[in-house]
């Protein structure tokens, strides 16, 4: 391994590690950290993009190094963008600056922002590309996969008691899952930019759908609430209050709600809390990349089941998971047990699978 | 603290470690340790009952003491026996030998057997008992429980899809639990001294009901397998073959059931493995006492529920239970989530809860 090699991959690391400073939002941009090394291989500037409409990473090194750049070599998480935003395209700042080298870890996948490689070496510049490319990937697992899919990652999530019931035999199912458990479900919403739910599900449960703390208020910024469904709503629900914007998508394919996500609204990650038939509808359709289960250990013998008919009549058909993450979530009484799993085949264009 | 009572302390926990020697068998007779010490506090015998048929701890200690048992402490963890079984009672034996003063952990709980502490005061020897008593209860969880309740331990495992199916629509049912589930089962049945499924499993299913290993085949002491129900059963079930005894108890009462297995058959923990229906009657019933579950990260979205009809008609009225351990057991495609629960009220007479 040559030592300039061995610069260059501990200046990644630095990238990546800069790329998820705490604070910087998971939404809607991805995070990207870069590091410029001089012709000596030391540290001239480096920076990270601190969400929508701050500089991008690169800007904020460059800024940095002011003259050092250049002859130096750039080494960023993402391809730098070759389109105007906001900000220039980071390409042209890069060959502006005198930069001699850039090293770039993931290859954007955002066709809109794409090209800035090409930009680069038409300017005579020498880049190489693919360095911890999969870990640079992992930094922005959703905004990566929904660029590459052209549609929102889906995680659905539910819970319910030991024997599969989301509700009892009346149809009261408060509280299926503990305190603890809904505590937790507040954290992981807050990771998504969606929560999507049925018109049932606002009609009879009246969620709020919001991102909520200890107090029960909302935090932080509020992911988009969607409701999906043909049926027209009491406009009373809470879904409608003025905590966080609302759409209402007026179909019932999840394909096409999930395009429109991300198309229309740019969506990347949508957490799914809807009923059994809209989780089996998801499921059936083969659009739900992760599942988080709340087990409790509680039995009720009939009621609701958790999910709906899939339409599997043999045991050979079926729907695996592979479990990759098991947690007890609260003590005591309060101890649910969270299953967070994925599908076993296809759909499997991630790259950090 | 005085010295004495530190020496007594040490000894034991000397003895409890004594009792649960590997290689000791867990049924029928409990296990108990004996240490003897001196006047001095020196250990001058110690010994443990190896299972039935072979002498207790009390008299192999005080075969190693010899002369040196003469003005000595016992410390034992269990209350020395009163009844003359295939060995003399051990309370005559410690008087005979001279012993002065006698420390036990746990008093007997099993009215055949117990007196022997009012025998040995009414011979004049001092006596002291409580010492780690709880300790010395889970050494022999499920004996105890016996003894105490009139009945056998009851341990319920089930295994079933993450939304709480043991079949698919069809019935098809092989396999819900995965290949490192189903190993981890056969040591769970080891622990026991009974297995018991109702007949309908015994018809549709046609278990072997034995402790296998890797290989399939029968390894070990087996329990006693016991088939519950009115119904006649066909001679060719495998239940019937030769590798362990079999009881077919022609109830449908579990309370009737198990107080047969205990009086009848001195039984004191059943694996229950039966189909819903028979886990829903002992589960109204109150006779489970340990739930051991196997979750498959996989779902089925419709088919025979893990659990039967438990007359629980609102949330308010489900049927909570305290997880106590949370395991995945196997990896990769093989990884299942065992959950340990038990009852969370009542029927809690084992003092170690």
């Amino acid at each position: 391994m040559t030592e300039s090699f061995t610069r260059e991959y501990d200046a990644m690391r630095r990238a990546l590690a800069l790329a998820v400073t705490p604070g910087v939002p998971l939404h809607p941009n991805p995070r990207v950290g870069c590091v410029l090394l001089g012709p000596d291989g030391s540290i001239v500037g480096e920076g990270y993009h601190h969400g929508a409409g701050t500089p991008h990473a690169e800007v904020e090194a460059l800024k940095v190094a002011g003259e050092l750049a250049r002859g130096a070599t750039a080494v960023v998480t993402l391809e730098p963008c070759n389109h105007t935003g906001r900000t220039g395209p980071c390409s042209r700042a890069l060959i502006a600056a005198g930069v001699a080298r850039v090293v770039i870890a993931q290859r954007d996948p955002n066709p809109q922002a794409a090209g800035g490689m090409e930009t680069l070496l038409e300017a005579g510049i020498e880049v190489d590309a693919g360095l911890l490319a999969d870990e640079a990937a992992e930094v922005n697992r959703s905004w990566t996969f929904a660029h590459r899919n052209g549609r929102p990652f889906v995680t659905w999530k539910f819970a319910t008691t030991l024997d599969g019931r989301s509700a009892a035999a009346d149809g009261t199912s408060r509280w299926v899952s503990s305190p603890a458990a809904r505590r937790d479900t507040h954290l992981l919403r807050g990771l998504c930019d969606t929560m999507l739910v049925g018109t049932n599900t606002v009609e009879v449960d009246d969620p709020q759908l919001t991102v909520r703390g200890d107090d029960d208020q909302p935090v932080g910024e509020q992911p988009l609430r969607v409701v999906m469904g043909e049926r027209d709503l009491p406009e009373d629900r809470r879904v409608f209050d003025d905590a966080a914007p609302t759409v209402h998508l007026r179909t019932q394919d999840p394909a096409e709600a999930l395009r429109t996500l991300y198309a229309d609204h740019d969506r990347h990650h949508v957490f799914l809390e809807g009923g059994p038939t809209l989780a089996a509808a998801f499921l059936q359709a083969g659009l739900v990349d992760e599942v988080v289960a709340y087990v409790a250990p509680m039995l009720l013998g009939s009621g609701r089941s958790a999910v709906g008919d899939l339409g599997i009549g043999t045991i050979a058909d079926a729907l695996h998971l592979r479990l990759v993450d098991t947690t007890v979530v609260g003590e005591g009484a309060e101890a649910n047990v969270r299953m967070i799993m994925r599908p076993t085949k296809g759909r499997d264009k991630e790259g950090t699978a």
